[in-house]
């Protein structure tokens, strides 16, 4: 179903953190839905959320606890995501944190909760504080692969990747996983998506690390323009690893770190939109020569809205009027038409704003046919770059959709 | 197919306006595919066209002759939108122009051009020169249904209206066509309208009530957010009533006519949506309690561009926590969740950001399985509101854009 996903690669445990999945029954009985993940101590954590005005109850919990603690544990279900569940919402993400808090003999503020699944129906707690003891003894270091399998919902395969790399004589792991396949387009971060190393770096280099690598990674995704009011992505550096603590003046190991995390982040986000809802193709799109910034990412976003963009991609048409239609509509102030060209992997099918002298339709069909294709956009403006990533729009989208219930 | 649109209503002839329907063979032998409108000496033409960046040879043509003539002829085809169509694209629309110019002895900057259709392929003139003998033979003062039409690509409906008024004693008509279904968030105007009177008003007085109609009806549908090429919207006033001419200090009489010609384009741009690709349902979006008016229209368009909204409505599934969470990410600053409230016609489904405490879904899912839905969100934070129309997203929206080439 995914484009080009295998099944899920070999998941290094990370020094520093335990995992555990149970089947709770919150939706259906004898589905993985509960995934605990214990943080050592003295471990950092760091996370970002969505920005949607209607941000979930543990959404709301997580970053109060944030604030208040140092999270030890992190509490994750899916088949509910005790949003718009008001006060209620808010009293049983908080409930779910002291009854683990106190199995545990923490404080309910070093527990995180995240949800995901149906939106606005209460959380049926009685099940996960009754699975929290099994959660509780179960907890693994080689428990990612579950884990990751325990945080699905449309997903149609489990997400997850690690990486290594040696900083200062020091063998370094970098492991991560992420659901989403819906309502995705990550104003902040995607769906879920837990990143782990065994680094020792302080909690404010941590979160910049964070954002610069979900910027590129997970806030350059979508699959329907849809953002998510359950959306975080965590970040953990255990520091267990025998190393000097990392800090912005050692500007190797800085660098070394930062670019292994961008790595995971990255294949994580790629991964969910290979697993976009009815997905049979992932689209790169690249704009170029934009005057700033923020206009590449306008017009890239404007394309990969596109129903219509979407649709000409399942149907492997190679459909420019559509792309060039939608950059037009992107709001990019005084774009002069007659300095744009696209193309479509290797091939230039745009310039001047109008078909390529010497492109021929069945070229354009051959590279539409593939499962992966890259449209690279130049606005002719500017040295200004973005780059995106996303999948096409098909049946199985309605489908889904109109049978699932959020 | 259109939701609640039944067959074309009788269309009255404005005086002073001819109209001629012909098959020109532009893409399909046998198709009616190409309509000239004729207007008497002295009437009063004025226009607005799309904001797209992208913006086709027609329109670019168009407005330069609007800004240099008194508009006699209106040359319509489609088939071919001669949009991405580069300099040849313009030379194309101009000599189609010289061509009608010399036949109906006429300046060719008296011509109008519009076009719909492909976009991205050279306009094929010889057939359009080859059919304008006929179609300049055939002009008629009851061609209206005719041309209704000879404007549809992808409508699956032929949409036109008529409505008389009364203004100091004489019975004045307003009668409108226009096409468009897929393609469709106008930002300017829909794909194409024209609508004529045969009421006396100076060309400002003209500009000034389209200007307001359209704010209110084609600025106010969207079918898929996606912007079209080739938008314009033609408003005309032959001044053949014997009627005074109306001024804007004739309180009454510009009242009227700015009404009536509100209503016609507001039936027209409703028509569009209730034809929309695919569409199954008619979906009005009212939002109140705005702080400003462009945050009404910012949550409403958000909602009714959600694909997940859009299939929620497809499935007749009374998902609130989608509209909840569309609107939260409509980007209203501080938008305080705890005072919104969502309703389906008649029926209170969320208050205070969570699910109405009387609410059973039972209930929902017997308003959304009406054909026609009103959604009716009040923000809670001022008085101001917005209203625009829309439909939902089915299989036939991605199958009709999947093979038709657009």
């Amino acid at each position: 179903m995914a484009v080009g996903l295998s099944s899920l690669p070999p998941l290094l445990p990370v020094p520093g953190v335990r995992l555990a999945t149970v089947c709770a029954g919150i939706k259906k009985p004898g589905r993985r839905d509960l995934v605990l993940i214990e943080l050592v101590e003295g471990a950092c954590c760091t996370a970002v959320f969505t920005r949607n005005a209607f941000c979930a109850a543990p959404v709301v919990v997580a970053k109060r606890h944030l604030a208040q603690g140092i999270p030890r544990y992190l509490l994750i279900n899916t088949g509910n995501a005790n949003a718009g569940t008001g006060e209620r919402g808010l009293q049983d993400a908080s409930s779910c944190c002291q009854s683990l808090a106190k199995i545990m003999d923490v404080m309910p503020e070093q527990v995180l909760p995240f949800s995901t699944g149906v939106i606005g129906e209460p959380l049926p707690v009685t099940p996960i504080f009754n699975a929290m003891p099994a959660a509780c003894k179960a907890l693994s270091e080689t428990g990612w692969v579950e884990a990751a399998h325990g945080i699905m919902t449309t997903d149609t395969v489990a997400k997850g990747v690690s990486r290594q790399v040696e900083i200062a004589g020091q063998m370094i792991t970098v492991t991560g996983i992420a659901k989403g396949a819906g309502m995705i387009r990550p104003d902040m971060a995607t769906m879920l998506a837990f990143v782990a190393t065994d680094a020792k770096v302080a909690a404010p280099l941590l979160q910049q690390f964070l954002q610069a690598a979900v910027q590129d990674s997970f806030n350059s995704i979508t699959v329907d323009g849809d953002t998510s009011t359950n959306d975080a992505c965590v970040l953990i550096a255990t520091g267990c690893s025998p190393m000097e603590e990392i800090t912005a003046s050692d500007d190797a190991a800085f660098a070394a770190l930062a670019r292994t995390v961008r790595e995971v982040c990255i294949a994580l986000a790629q991964a969910i939109v290979r697993d976009g809802e009815g997905a049979t193709k992932f689209i790169t799109i690249e704009v170029e020569g934009g005057a700033d910034n923020e206009e590449c990412r306008q017009a890239a976003y404007a394309v990969a809205h596109s129903p219509l963009v979407k649709t000409a991609f399942f149907a492997s048409d190679p459909n420019w009027g559509r792309i060039l239609a939608a950059v037009g509509r992107a709001g990019i102030r005084d774009l002069d038409v007659a300095r744009v060209a696209v193309f479509l992997d290797e091939l230039c099918i745009v310039t001047k704003g109008g078909r390529a002298p010497d492109y021929q339709e069945e070229q354009g069909r051959a590279v539409m046919a593939r499962e992966e294709i890259t449209v690279r956009i130049d606005l002719g403006r500017g040295t200004h770059t973005a780059r995106l990533w996303t999948c096409d729009f098909s049946y199985d989208y309605v489908r889904i959709n109109a049978e699932y219930r959020t």
